[in-house]
């Protein structure tokens, strides 16, 4: 697998997701920015906003090079002497929709390698309904167990555990979501899963296409359901979660803004209105403490 | 100056804001939460919402105590074995009004202990106007120099100049507003300033007595000024900015989020409702784009 090849691959997989979701929207079509990196390649940055389902959401390609970031060759360990240059691809997705009755979603999948012959993958999707459905969160993560499980048998109770770790709003005491999946630092032939690249590969894309028809079934279970100007009101509070979680606690985020990546681009993932209301508590009994309830680590939804 | 005295001036002052403010704004009350802290100590929380002029602010006045923090150990070259306890009071602002010709601020003044005897205040405020006006930037500095110029010559240029590097909103290359003073680390009979603990502690109080007048002007100036849907909008992606700068680059709230302060206090700072679209470049020539233009460091307001 060439990066080239990866990179490739990539952009297809953007514009088969591009593709479903615009079918499934109806109205709502993407516009596309091309970009440049300073240090090297660019970006495909493809955005929808005010559909008939999606509020506001991105979907986003990346091929980027250049000499490793300090911050980063201090979290890789690297020494000092050393400074490789790096390449970066991926494909980084978040949807906002606008009835509270259907999740906000996210994926990503990347590939990453230096030039002194280090590579690996990193990725993985995570749903943040406004309301949390049992059957749905089930449903979910049984397709990415399935995913996981063509490609290896340790996968999903892993990268789901990562998920949970990864996606938690830690001043809240809260998952972002009903969690999915996430993985970083796979790399080709590493003892404890012992796939070549390829196969990495191979899992790293089946990931990526999992995205869209899961997506859009939730899209159409969803989008017709009726709900009232109160759940509205706690759609934009999750929301402010969201936002909380992306620009306190995302990683990818952070090392973004902090090293010079395309502002518009990385922000995307912010909704297009959040609201803040103190001490919001809901009452006992409600649906919306019943999500909250179910925004906790180690929940098995299968 | 013993810190208990301190502390309650520090009280007094919120007692004085909080006031000055329901009676500019005409309607809106404080609501009050007293909370504790969990290694000591414990704050008094005091909440604005839908008033006549302020949709959402809050004056939160804290003195806690207890084992310094691993993270603030490291940021202050504490050696290992040193464990030291600290105690911090101190009052916090941020108003957000809801119109969008009065500006959004801040101002903070707090007072930091450790039991090794080391001692520091610091504090500031700022403006952070959704249209900037000339005079209103140039009368705000004015203010605030003369606060300075009456404990320091020296103090009005170099806060000045700090809270310009502070209020940066480094990933969009924008001030948060026309900036004001900022200053950290003012300690006793420092060899910069000369000024005694009691010199210090007036400085820092006259801060935190200039907010209550200066903010009320604003607010009468202005509350009654017409505004369009558009330049509510526009309101709501400048809050949006503010948002990104609180959670992004504010260390304060980031410190705070991540050990374990109280969340719902630290993030009264965030506004009601904030909203974001991709890419939004105002038209050349519109008073949009002539605040944009004015969100630079570096520029003398007086």
């Amino acid at each position: 697998m060439l990066r080239d090849q990866i990179a490739a691959e990539f952009k297809n997989l953007q514009d088969t997701i591009c593709q479903a979701l615009e079918t499934e929207d109806g109205s709502g079509k993407f516009r596309e920015d091309l970009w440049e990196h300073h240090s090297g390649g660019g970006g495909r940055t493809r955005l929808i906003q005010d559909g008939s389902v999606i509020e506001k959401g991105g979907v986003n390609f990346s091929a980027v090079e250049g000499p490793v970031h300090p911050r980063l060759r201090a979290q890789m360990n690297l020494p000092e002497h050393e400074a490789p240059l790096f390449f970066a691809t991926g494909v980084s997705i978040v949807m906002h929709p606008k009835n509270p009755k259907v999740p906000i979603i996210h994926m990503n999948v990347r590939y990453f390698e230096l030039d002194n012959g280090t590579c690996w993958f990193g990725g993985g999707i995570d749903l943040t309904p406004h309301y949390v459905v049992r059957e749905d969160a089930t449903y979910f993560h049984r397709q990415l167990k399935q995913v996981c499980d063509a490609h290896h048998p340790a996968f999903y109770e892993k990268f789901k555990n990562w998920a949970d770790d990864y996606f938690f709003v830690q001043h809240r005491d809260e998952t972002r979501g009903i969690g999915g999946i996430f993985f970083d630092y796979l790399k080709p032939d590493a003892p404890d899963h012992g796939l070549s690249k390829s196969a990495l590969f191979n899992f790293v894309l089946a990931t990526g296409q999992a995205f869209a028809p899961l997506y859009t079934h939730f899209m159409a279970a969803h989008k017709n359901e009726p709900h009232t100007p109160e759940e509205k009101n706690w759609q934009y509070l999750r929301r402010g979660r969201y936002v909380e979680f992306n620009l306190v606690w995302d990683r990818g985020t952070k090392f973004g803004l902090e090293t010079g990546g395309r502002t518009e681009s990385i922000l995307m993932s912010l909704p297009p209105q959040a609201n803040w209301a103190y001490d919001n508590r809901p009452e006992p009994g409600t649906p919306e403490a019943e999500t909250l309830s179910l925004l906790k680590k180690g929940i098995n939804w299968l």
